[in-house]
């Protein structure tokens, strides 16, 4: 049985999924955490179902080998395509961003038309359509890939006419269908959050998945009593980061994105798990 | 001792060493090939040395269990990162990408003065400006990471205005320097030769490592007595593809580069070797 103050395993394919690290470090200040990006084997969104299970099999058997208390899929693209996999390997709760970002934004909406953008294997794997109609039968769901988002993000081209223009290009045929709410549906996405907002216009509201699933992270650690209530010292490093290749990029890209000094980040081979 | 009727191993991150694969194939149309593109893992661009290394240990080994007579490392990357592993690995001759392709650059000059565009890890390798200083003390040579052309490749964009202002941002500090040859040191990069000639204007000459690739495996083959003498069966398949993941999505792209019907692409788990 996992310990209240052992850490909460977080992983991502890369960099993307300290969007969500940051919502979970503000919501629980107190708890421990162990991150891992794939950066080895970055990008997800263009691999198969069996590619991507394969390596989220081998991520979660390091995070346990971490002895965190609880795993959360920061990835979606491993969300869409890997929970399976992930929950039957897993001795410990798991929760994945897919999800809570659907009923967020099924409370989001007021006409019920919700738009999805996300990697190509997030889209394909229909997911979000297939969850959001569980919710609401009337809510109609238009999920639209944007592969050139992760790599102009990779690029730092946050605020810049080419992003602007592919932006367009993705996002045209979503204004379309008159949309209200559009789901931010790869952790990449929030951070050209203003370029999607000033292509969608003010009327369309983002719906960023990592502020409901750190929400969510609160109340499974709650139900299976593994909240940590006890206070952690001010000089302990709470946080540890692991990637599979390039630990000073990672680092370096990290402290652009949460304001929390990173102290070390380790490389691991993931192929060996 | 390698057969002369064995097949070529040909060896890139993904679709790009099609571009390779091409021109030998229309250079030695006698040979075998047995392609293989590691699209679990790609790209390998913005990868370390170690990582990119250890993969290309991994797919020496999957060769050598097709029983190549000689692997051609058609992906820059790998090239200028690898080629100790790979030799190491080895047990039959090996060529690489970037002495061919320099050795043309420096034969096609006239002023002296070569650009070099290749994904962030070759460019950052210094291999090609290293090498070229070793073919005539006063060429100078400017290289230029341009990690978009990549995803934008396999997006499709190749004839895109997106394509061609990312282009004129990359190249412009190219054009500054009066280059007269440039090197697509990058195996997509052929595929928006168009758009870089362009950008370039007409006084500046492309070269593509390809074809002198292609020329020197010839060479390599003849002086190891390894040339092919046998005529192939109409009816033989001679190329056979393995991808590491999406079989179905290479066929369909590759298709779309090589105009030789391919039959059949396998999909093989990489890791294991």
């Amino acid at each position: 049985m996992p310990n209240k103050t052992a850490p909460i395993g977080i992983f991502d394919s890369g960099v993307g999924g300290l969007t969500v690290f940051r919502e979970i470090m503000h919501k629980l200040p107190d708890e421990r955490i162990v991150y891992f990006g794939d950066t080895a084997r970055v990008p997800y969104g263009n691999k198969s179902p069996e590619t991507v299970a394969r390596y989220a099999g081998q991520i979660v058997r390091f995070l346990e080998s971490k002895r965190v208390k609880a795993i959360v899929v920061a990835c979606n693209t491993a969300s869409a395509l890997a929970m399976e996999e992930i929950e039957a390997r897993s001795a410990v709760p798991t929760l994945e961003v897919i999800k809570p970002g659907a009923r967020s934004a099924a409370r989001t909406t007021s006409n019920g038309r919700i738009g999805v953008i996300a990697t190509e294997a997030t889209i394909g794997s229909n997911i979000y359509a297939n969850y959001i109609k569980t919710l609401g039968e009337n809510l109609i769901v238009t999920g639209k890939a944007c592969p050139l988002f992760v790599p102009l993000v990779e690029e730092g081209l946050l605020n810049d006419r080419v992003t602007d223009e592919v932006a367009k290009r993705y996002l045209t045929e979503l204004i379309e269908t008159d949309i209200d709410t559009l789901i931010l549906g790869c952790t990449h996405y929030p951070l050209i959050r203003e370029t999607i907002k000033r292509v969608m216009g003010e009327k369309v509201k983002l719906v960023n998945p990592a502020h409901e699933t750190a929400s969510e992270l609160e109340k499974l650690l709650k139900a299976n009593c593994l909240l940590n209530d006890e206070e952690t010292s001010e000089s302990e490093s709470k946080y540890h980061f692991y990637v599979s290749d390039g630990a000073e990029k990672f680092k370096q890209f990290a402290a652009s994105i949460i304001k929390y000094g990173i102290l070390a980040t380790k490389t691991i081979n993931i192929e060996a798990y």
